[in-house]
């Protein structure tokens, strides 16, 4: 935090002198886009290239150059008052400042921040700027220590004591810190399929963390899976649909994160996630019912053998995503209840877990 | 539970007695529609009307008959094992069945289970089949006491001891206990809110339970606050936006219901709710920013001043509505930002908790 505050400080100091001297002071970000990303296995993480942007004060961008030093003024603030606030209500406090300085439309004050995140190259929680939604749920072997706002205690948080509930991940984990004997944290994609392994503690007999992600997983939840595997020093098994939108959309951005937002990787993704299934292999070796591969299926497939760079990087990934293409199917990791509602609890994760060695990457 | 099981079995003998008498069988369901609702404000909520629909065994309507009585195996047994299922593990539970009797499309599925809800007047969640998503958060003055599936040892769950996280509503409710001196229960729109009011211990100064809707209220969050209304003999005040939607849905819908799930009304609806806020007087007292309303927004209130049983029977809320479409506006929870970010906790919530008898009912 102090580190950061220095930052600010030096950044807006820089600005100051330049304007002093009857200079043009600016601004430099990093480019964000997919054509300043590459993908290097060794990393782990989509990282951003060298390309940068500059934004110099001028009469076309005074407007954006004065919200983005009063944007920073307000991280400065809600850093030292240790508050927070969502990207809805840093628009609304736009609101109150003076008419040359608002936003029209939060998609403006969103971007801003979303420079603001990039030009210290920090994740926006650590300025105090949380997003609206959240997500994702943990039981299981693990205990989370937080404290009281009021009194400055220490929570110890027992996520093996929720029954059939769980602990909800706060939309900032930065100030947690964690104790465990797990051996694995188990990434879920489906709330339902959360629910069942928590209504059978499967999180004792497999000695591990179960977190629900609810589709694409939020950056908390992805920042708080990132800290577990990184505190922990334990990897992470993801188990999702076998279809393209859980293959390249949440596992993919679970395990190296997304282009657009490259300049964040670095803190949210998890380079030890492992894919746990639903493979092609599994459909067929489980006799799992199908569902047809839609259009927008197939195209996204295309998509990722062509413009991936992490599918690019791994001939299994592009052998998976072509068997699935030739099969024409999906299947769902609700499928298995077929055979038998628990067939998963019984069987599938102790035969997978039994070889996660062959995992795909 | 027992008199669930009874109830199925009876159902049950009166069809195999008819068949085994060489008669048709019928399954009687109350008609779900608008049509077949009333709202009486001594009741509190939208009351299932006497029109029902019957369904007799014949060559169109075998299958589904047959479906259902799967169905209504597949529930007993769920009990028996004390297990769950959601509507899509139900729909692959289905496709192990013999050709005749699966379902094509889970649409399909979904229909028999509301069915069998509305035959034996229960939620469907008490007959094992649960829902695939829930939010639903929680956080403030509450012991909840679960239990541990392996070991029947009693879990009680301190909601005051979360830090900046919160308890994760579990799929089902039904077999929690609770514990507290919870003044009342602030029920929540947006997460962003909630998780405002959770760093900031709100549920200390003003002795409550925080709970977080996420929008319109799934079931198991409806059901966890009506619960808490009921077992603790508290009021629910809900903090919405001030539009159609926080109005005519997710508050009316947490109050009194929806015309078309009737039949469970009377285990979802929380009477005892409140409208705090944010009402159009607020806009104009607080003096807001707001937006205008949208075509979907005017529609919205046209509709429900000519429609809903509830907005017809309480002039209060008629006012508040044409005043709202008169002001042209609309205003967010997050919107008291623009004074403070710390406004809502500091005037707003005080403000109106001190004239709560003011409240919109």
């Amino acid at each position: 935090m102090e580190d950061l505050l220095k930052q600010i400080e030096q950044e807006a100091k820089a600005i100051r002198d330049k304007i002093l001297k009857q200079q043009k002071p600016t601004m430099r970000f990093p480019l964000r886009s997919l054509s300043n990303v590459k993908f290097d296995a060794k990393v782990g993480y989509f990282e951003m290239g060298r390309k940068t942007k500059e934004r110099t004060l001028a009469v076309a961008t005074v407007k954006t150059f004065a919200q983005s030093l009063k944007m920073i003024a307000e991280a400065k603030k809600l850093i030292e008052s240790d508050d927070i606030a969502t990207k809805r209500e840093a628009y609304y406090i736009a609101k109150g400042w003076q008419e040359a300085v608002r936003f029209s439309e939060q998609t403006e004050s969103d971007t801003v921040l979303d420079d603001i995140e990039a030009l210290f190259k920090v994740n926006r929680e650590r300025l105090g700027f949380v997003p609206e939604e959240k997500g994702g749920e943990v039981a299981g072997n693990l205990m989370v220590i937080d404290r009281d706002n009021d009194t400055a205690e220490d929570l110890e948080i027992d996520c093996t004591r929720f029954g059939s509930g769980a602990y909800s991940i706060p939309i900032s984990v930065e100030h947690l810190r964690f104790q465990s004997d797990a051996r694995f944290v188990l990434a879920i994609e489906t709330a339902g399929m959360f629910q069942r392994l928590v209504k059978h503690n499967f999180w004792r007999q497999s000695q591990c963390i179960l977190v629900s992600m609810g589709g694409v997983p939020t950056r908390a939840t992805r920042r708080f899976i990132y800290r577990l595997s990184k505190d922990l020093d334990i990897p992470v098994y993801a188990f999702v649909d076998c279809d393209p939108y859980g293959i390249c959309n949440i596992y993919r951005t679970l395990k190296v994160g997304s282009g657009n937002a490259a300049h964040i990787n670095k803190d949210f993704c998890v380079p030890r996630a492992r894919f746990l299934g639903v493979t092609p292999d599994d459909i067929d070796h489980y006799q799992l019912p199908t569902h047809k591969l839609a259009e927008v299926d197939i195209k996204r497939i295309d998509d990722a053998l062509k413009n991936d760079p992490f599918v690019r990087h791994y001939k299994e990934w592009q052998n998976a995503l072509l068997k699935l293409k030739k099969m024409g199917v999906r299947a769902e990791q609700q499928a298995f209840a077929t055979h038998n509602l628990n067939h998963v609890i019984t069987n599938y994760l102790p035969e997978k877990l039994a070889q996660a060695g062959a995992f795909l990457p």
